[in-house]
């Protein structure tokens, strides 16, 4: 059993470092936190990470584990689903539930980690030091070399044990690979598309300028332009777009004229609501997207990778946050079983999570495809129609994978993602089998929708496949 | 079109850069090769690389567009099947294809290369360096940086274009992956399993100890040993086993006498064949068993990715060389097409091959699962009886998995494996379902295959899966 007075080192005061902080602290260990990053609640935010975020069921677990829950809730703006734009500046919502208390919400990121530290320096036992970036990990002597920013000395912090929440270029991780002192499996995978935040900002007398309460999308094929709302009325808007292909992309944007042409021909409403949009796009920086799975995590029980160090996706299942939330709420659960000492633990956890990140990184890219091209298209679109109709009329026995990834927090992404892939796979057939159709009676469509997702899981048993 | 007075730099004279010096030779351009090892001819090859390997039909194409068939044919021994040895000493042939003239063959990595080297060097524009190390590669400026082994002096070759064929630990994607000068996708993922090489030596008289006509499996569920002859009458023979999981394992196997427990226990009958067990454990080295995926596999005109250096796969399908081989094959039709520059060559040759490439990565995965564990369990022994039966009865209309993956090496790796995956699907649902046996008649099988293979790509397609 782990004596709860040991010293705990926390490399990153994120979103995810400093929920972990709070809850470790909670938990009575001595908890200290470098960041390489001004404490945000004193300063702006720095440009190049996303500003507001999706935040759903996942995440609010865990501020239920912690006690905050009504604290975020306050920061939120709920999202009940997706409004969809076409070229001519038609708008179509598409729920993401057929119940309606299932909603994801807009959060600012800013916000959100100011709650969460402030809520961890409220114990004595946690330390949060800012400005001292983490150099290097030494994790067979349980060491990370930090540099401070100010005076740019190095000194190096000692701990009983050591996680990095360092994000997706964690210098643990870095530390893992470079060493090769075991065998460290490893990948980044980026995709051709790059990203470029951009804003609609408040109207005049401070309101929004298009509706409030979605998460609007202009899919447009091979790009799409998204925005989420913020509480000043403003919206966050993202393009995300190829970095050399296509007639339109990052490489040839290159002027004010070429980016207005693109914004007029493909995204004519937004454009309307984007007086400052050339400004956006050449002081903002093109980002790439990028997914990382690694393992193992720990380096015996000396060093633990957390969050996006460990598991870093693209963003288009909304996500990230809510993944690297959920760790804590499964590191959680490991820590009260009181396994012999942290390897035990940190082994645990790993071989409990890691099949659940692996799938949440996958759906994230299924959802790029999703949602700047299957969204509109016919056939997807009858799908959908259909699963609301079921949500709506069965709200506990049917759920959309979309549902089952987000909504429902009892079942594991792993779980949710078989499950919500033979769904998906039974009514896109039967729909084009003629074996269903949006015109049948409801529960008929359960049965048949129940059956043919049965028979998908057990022939891909048999067959051997995942 | 390109000047084939062009300098090309080759990085690595192993197997696929030999070749690869060989075509570009007899097509006319000026080859440089550097080693990093001394030449095989002259000096015996080095431990930790397998002795021999896998031959076949993608890997003989090559061979024939150089115009040396007939010569590699002299280095052959055939195996028609894997001979499965259970742990009674119990065995069983189970052919590689219903058709009796598609088999494999085990061939000898040092005679192969070393015709291969003859070969190159009979043309005046090859020259091969050897002892020459390639230390990294300058990109941007189409340069290479060597060490040589015996003097440790360093200096730096210029070419027009530079192709590093140097493996697993290539020089040149080190140089990708550390300049961060443009986004490199990347992943290396490891087994949990290593592997060790151990021998049969030739029997007194000069002759094989066990059947020389096949490869010999004793699968074993969590582990296995395989056995693949050499001419001189030894067997090469290779343990894959957990580093650390299960009652024995490679952390653990530390004495002779748990080593020789563990033999008497699950291999009786090859360590009657093997007095020298012991001595060849303790001798030899245990290595992992990784995979390389990366892209994009060049810069610009500048460099190109080829062989194992592009992607390293575990050696499970045997198509390892054979891959690098066809590389060469693919390379060279694209070069027969007379593009602009080396820019669009390379593209053109990565857009095509790399699917293929991904694909036998994720197929010599799946059949280490195959050898250690189903080729042992009813149902997979079953499907196997029903599709050499079709194989035989049907030669030009049915090929299973292994057969579209081995000998039909005129369609990619790619449609191969969506193809044999589906069929096997087909199969053993309907082997598990009792709507055949391995009783039916023969024809009414292969309509029930053929309608289900069809119908099981057909609902992937409308589901959007790959």
């Amino acid at each position: 059993m782990i004596n709860n007075q040991q010293n705990i080192l926390i490399i990153g005061a994120g979103l995810c470092g400093s929920l972990l902080a709070l809850r470790l602290g909670q938990r009575g260990y001595n908890v200290t936190v470098y960041e390489m990053r001004p404490d945000l609640r004193k300063t702006d935010i720095s440009a190049g990470r996303s500003i507001n975020l999706a935040f759903s069921d996942r995440g609010n677990k865990a501020m239920k584990l912690v006690g905050i829950e009504d604290k975020v809730k306050d920061l939120c703006i709920p999202m009940n689903g997706r409004m969809l734009h076409d070229k001519g500046g038609n708008t179509f919502l598409s729920n993401y539930s057929g119940r309606e208390h299932e909603y994801i919400n807009s959060i600012s990121r800013q916000d959100l980690n100011a709650l969460l530290l402030d809520e961890a320096e409220k114990h004595k036992n946690v330390n949060i030091h800012f400005n001292k970036k983490c150099l290097s990990v030494d994790f067979k002597n349980t060491t990370a070399l930090f540099q401070d920013y100010a005076t740019k000395d190095e000194f190096i912090e000692d701990a009983d044990t050591i996680i990095a929440t360092d994000g997706a270029g964690s210098a643990l991780r870095k530390s893992y690979y470079l060493e090769k002192e075991f065998l460290f499996s490893f990948s980044q995978e980026y995709l051709t598309h790059g990203y470029k935040e951009l804003s609609i900002l408040p109207a005049k007398d401070g309101g929004y300028k298009t509706y409030k309460n979605a998460l609007h999308i202009w899919p447009r094929g091979d790009f799409m332009l998204i925005a989420l709302p913020n509480l000043d009325g403003s919206f966050t808007v993202t393009l995300f777009l190829s970095y050399a292909e296509g007639e339109y992309n990052f490489n040839n944007l290159s002027t004010p004229e070429i980016v207005t042409e693109f914004f007029q021909k493909e995204f004519p409403d937004a454009l309307e609501l984007m007086p400052n949009l050339v400004e956006d796009f050449f002081e903002n920086p093109t980002a790439p997207l990028g997914t990382v799975k690694c393992s193992p995590w720990h380096y015996k029980g000396n060093t633990l990778l957390m969050g996006d160090a460990a598991h870093a996706i693209v963003p288009f299942y909304g996500q990230g946050m809510n993944a690297s939330f959920e760790d804590v709420v499964e590191f959680d659960k490991v820590l009260d079983k009181n396994l012999d000492n942290w390897e035990a633990t940190f082994k645990a956890y790993e071989k409990n999570r890691k099949k659940d990140t692996d799938a949440i990184a996958d759906l994230a890219v299924d959802n790029f495809h999703e949602m700047k091209d299957h969204v509109g298209q016919a056939i997807f679109q009858e799908k959908r129609k259909i699963e609301m109709a079921l949500e709506k009329a069965f709200p506990k026995d049917y759920s959309s994978k979309y549902s089952l990834v987000t909504f429902n927090e009892n079942i594991g992404y792993r779980e949710a993602m078989l499950k919500g892939r033979a769904q998906d796979k039974a009514i896109l057939n039967m729909l084009s089998d003629g074996v269903i159709s949006t015109d049948d009676d409801i529960a008929a469509i359960l049965d048949k929708v129940k059956t043919e997702t049965k028979a998908i899981l057990e022939d891909d048993r048999i067959a051997g496949l995942k």
